[in-house]
């Protein structure tokens, strides 16, 4: 059996200006993380008080990933790797707590506590398959951050149309200046890597990778380059266990990030899933086909896991389901 | 839809000697809450070293409520109020912490708290029909308690198949004298008689219940005399809403128990439930057939959820299944 884990966190990363579009604005992103876990859970919010969307009106990848859960029937999980704020939907904590802003010294000061507690969840849940999703915003950068210092390939995706790639290579410049580490100089060392560029969900989804694999479970990393970078620091573990990632095609039509030849990197099975939106004219779709979004809250596995049984666009219409749903609420 | 939720919690009356079932020994009792979270999230143990047994060999009700989990594939919440052991199934955390001992002048010291985030959660779960059942090990004790401040009929049944009266009689007893409360003596004062003589289940399953009817949901209490207590909690808050509640025949035909009184003393709608297991000479249903364990996990409230749709006696093989899968489980 399948199951299908949601990471969520938060860091202060994601607050530098114009780096994220998790979030409408700078002060509703703090919502997001939870926000997702309510929608992937329940299909609509619990006690967050918005639905997320970019600052261009594109609905949280949640809203896909929860029309793929109603078409399947799947469960899912929810990890909190220090979410920013408390959700009304049920998870697993990590003794993480929120990351701090990877221009100071130290991004997660419990990354080794947290890292061990994720690979005893990995090999501890049961099913013999796992996919593996996240949400936190600024997660692109926190993984440019990790991938600069283990000395790998940097070139990251985003969730705006428009990659702020300048603004996020002098955020990791400046992380890299505080830390005093040159770029590849921890290579080999992925828990200290996370603790001074990283962040909580990248200590959580590369721990219970490393745990679920060694366990003999398969595991799919349901995502883009933050997924590459959660991938290498299973590699510079010294795991070498197979993995498979699965990440749409907006991410793989990137022209800013490689994400297949950072797969080849870290000897990782890449997946593309087309959810052939360009079908639809919808809201909830049309924004993703404008380079909106793109990937996360496990979207690009969930479409993967779908394609094994059905015509991906047979979701199209869940999707709209979902979309209705959340739309119809009312603000708080 | 409807929401299945387990409110899971510990205490330190459990821990006297001879009180309750829900265990082989005292010592594996204080893992049966996170053990009965993960075999209904996942099917068999995530983390929990054991599976849970009564004394008497009866495995855990959580088995039946997985095997209707399983049959009807429904969604479950964990609300983990206070268990003794963190689980690895996901939950939602009451800042609780686990209940002392009733014996003492103080059971649940953030009663309060506890009671307020319940409410909260109760509306905002957004289904419209929430089953609410709990594993608490010593909780007909602490019902029992609670029911005699309250000034409400106090007896109680219990997981073993001589229920020890008398043993909890007089823990009561000397509940009531530490605290220097008369039976009565808290009647309309809830979250007092929880914080005095009862539990963090009780203190969360009220909570919710009032915060989920007064937003126009229904609730169905899963469970025997325990829910009775939860029943009257709500009632001596001042809430007059439509409650039901689901048990087994095999709490309703328990003599030293009268759970229709109790039901009509709550103005609560009982329905109960027979699983037919008499039919089936298999030992995770035999135990109950020798009136042992009883109910518990939310057992009778799905049962009743499998009774809409289903005849009940369909999910005999799930049960087998799960009981199965479980018990080839190697220890670790």
């Amino acid at each position: 059996m399948v199951q299908f884990i949601i990471t969520i966190g938060s860091t202060e990363t994601a607050k530098i200006d114009g780096i994220s579009a998790a979030g409408a604005t700078p002060a509703l992103m703090v919502h997001t993380p939870r926000a997702d876990a309510e929608i992937v859970t329940y299909g609509s919010l619990a006690g967050a008080p918005v639905v997320p969307v970019s600052p261009a009106g594109c609905p949280t990848p949640a809203v896909i990933t929860r029309a793929v859960k109603e078409r399947l029937r799947f469960e899912t999980v929810i990890v909190d790797a220090g979410a920013a704020k408390e959700s009304d939907a049920p998870a697993v904590s990590m003794p993480s707590g929120p990351g701090e802003d990877i221009r100071g010294s130290v991004a997660v000061p419990r990354a080794q506590p947290v890292f061990e507690r994720s690979k005893e969840l990995g090999a501890a849940i049961p099913d013999d398959e796992l996919f593996i999703g996240e949400t936190i915003p600024g997660g692109t950068t926190t993984a440019m951050g990790v991938l600069a210092v283990l000395g790998e390939e940097s070139t990251v995706s985003s969730s705006l149309a428009d990659n702020p790639v300048s603004l996020k290579r002098d955020t990791v410049r400046s992380g890299l200046d505080a830390s005093g580490i040159e770029p590849g100089g921890l290579s080999g060392r992925p828990v200290e890597a996370v603790r001074r560029m990283g962040d909580p969900v990248l200590a959580t989804v590369s721990g219970m990778t490393v745990g679920a694999t060694q366990a003999g479970k398969s595991v799919t990393l349901c995502g883009g380059t933050q997924m590459s970078a959660a991938a290498q620091l299973v590699r510079h573990t010294g795991c070498n266990e197979a993995i498979s990632q699965a990440t749409t095609t907006f991410v793989a039509n990137d022209e800013t990030t490689g994400i297949q030849r950072m797969a080849d990197a870290a000897s990782v099975d890449l997946t593309v899933t087309d959810p052939c939106f360009n079908e639809k004219d919808h809201p909830a779709m049309q924004a993703f086909v404008r380079g909106e979004a793109k990937e996360g809250v496990g979207m690009g596995g969930a479409l993967a896991l779908l394609n094994r049984s059905h015509d991906v666009s047979s979701v199209h219409t869940y999707i709209e389901d979902v979309y209705e749903r959340l739309i119809a609420e009312k603000p708080r």
